[in-house]
């Protein structure tokens, strides 16, 4: 006996948004489509979910076959389910997020993508399907995620500069914030080490140096916080 | 020309986790299975998407068909995508969550359900699935949900003493929470109204009664707080 579901069904997609921070910006990864529907339009990397692998494979499959970036953790974000958000047919997609160090992920187009690249959140191309919709609630999640927990140790190199790390809650918050009231909050926190160390090969005089707290960084992701701007 | 995914697909369902409060016990809404697989089992009301519908769509619908229960405010909780979650064929879930007053929902079971009833999240039948963890997904959502925003709107009665309140807290979080410290917190957050009232028909002395301040409600909703226990 078979209890198999008969009727048509929605096809399955994943898609992608790779957030990194390079030294001033906040970035998003996209692919430029090599086929149709929207051929040439840019997008997020993503494709359809095999019947025998999780849906949580296919991204990392997906994201690797179109972008050549791997080991990153994928997070799932929101499920996409709009009868009409695809010229093709039903097709549901499951939306993942990731937060990279940019400099360590060397990125090439392949299969489908005709292109891959970094493009400032502030400044995307128009998107095909509904990615612009996707990449706005993704950015939304991480704004939001920004006030209730440490976020930087993925996007930062080990060692950073105290205006670097403000520069990043900056960008992800879409907003300017004053230096002084920002050391003092993230200080307060207790995340940081100052290192006995500045930057190098700088112009101006040279900062400061810190690195996380791992267990520290940690405990916080557990307890959270309210990061009140 | 046609871009049709022409490869085998999962099929498509959704899943609802309703949490009520009663006087007491933080409860969610099962449906006892009229069909196989698990037939007779206890199961989170859901069902498989139309091809035709959104997948929110879909979720209003089953929970209503399989209890009866309709206006609601389901938020997308996590998508589940492993491949032998269910026994039937590869089957991709989409679990939603809501909270409502216990009290204004009459249920009733209907269609592929035998049987619609509330349990206390703290003594759940065995399930069919993987709903054990699809509803303890649920569960920490709603731990870590209170503890950044204020809840209790959509689950208490419009007037409410601070012990009721106290107790709603203490159930999400299954833990044991000091009265006079809870009450400390709670009214510094200035979400409570104090009314010029008290509870009527109660053996004990009459304790006094607070409605959430819609204002301040929906601004702590915005901007967050951090309920540290």
């Amino acid at each position: 006996m078979s209890y198999t579901y008969e009727y048509p069904r929605a096809a399955l997609t994943v898609d992608c948004i790779v957030f990194g921070l390079d030294e001033d910006e906040l970035k998003v990864l996209l692919i430029q489509r090599g086929i149709e529907p929207f051929e040439g339009r840019w997008a997020l990397p993503g494709g359809f979910v095999q019947v025998d692998e999780s849906v949580d494979t296919a991204a990392r499959r997906e994201l690797r076959e179109e972008t050549g970036v791997t080991d990153v953790f994928l997070e799932q974000l929101y499920t996409f389910g709009a009868v009409d958000r695809d010229p093709r047919e039903r097709v549901v997609s499951v939306a993942y997020y990731a937060l990279v160090n940019l400099s360590d992920h060397r990125i090439q187009a392949d299969t489908d993508a005709r292109n891959a690249a970094w493009f400032s959140v502030y400044d995307i191309p128009e998107l095909a399907f509904d990615h612009a919709r996707i990449l706005e609630m993704a950015h939304e999640r991480l704004r939001g995620k920004i006030r209730y927990q440490p976020i930087g140790f993925e996007l930062l190199p080990p060692k950073f500069t105290l205006t670097r790390l403000q520069r990043l809650y900056e960008q992800i918050l879409d907003t300017k914030l004053d230096k002084r009231n920002f050391r003092k909050k993230i200080l307060k926190m207790e995340l940081l080490e100052a290192l006995d160390e500045v930057e190098t090969d700088v112009a101006h005089r040279a900062a400061q140096l810190y690195r996380f707290n791992a267990d520290a960084y940690n405990e916080k992701i557990r307890t959270g916080f309210n990061f009140e701007l």
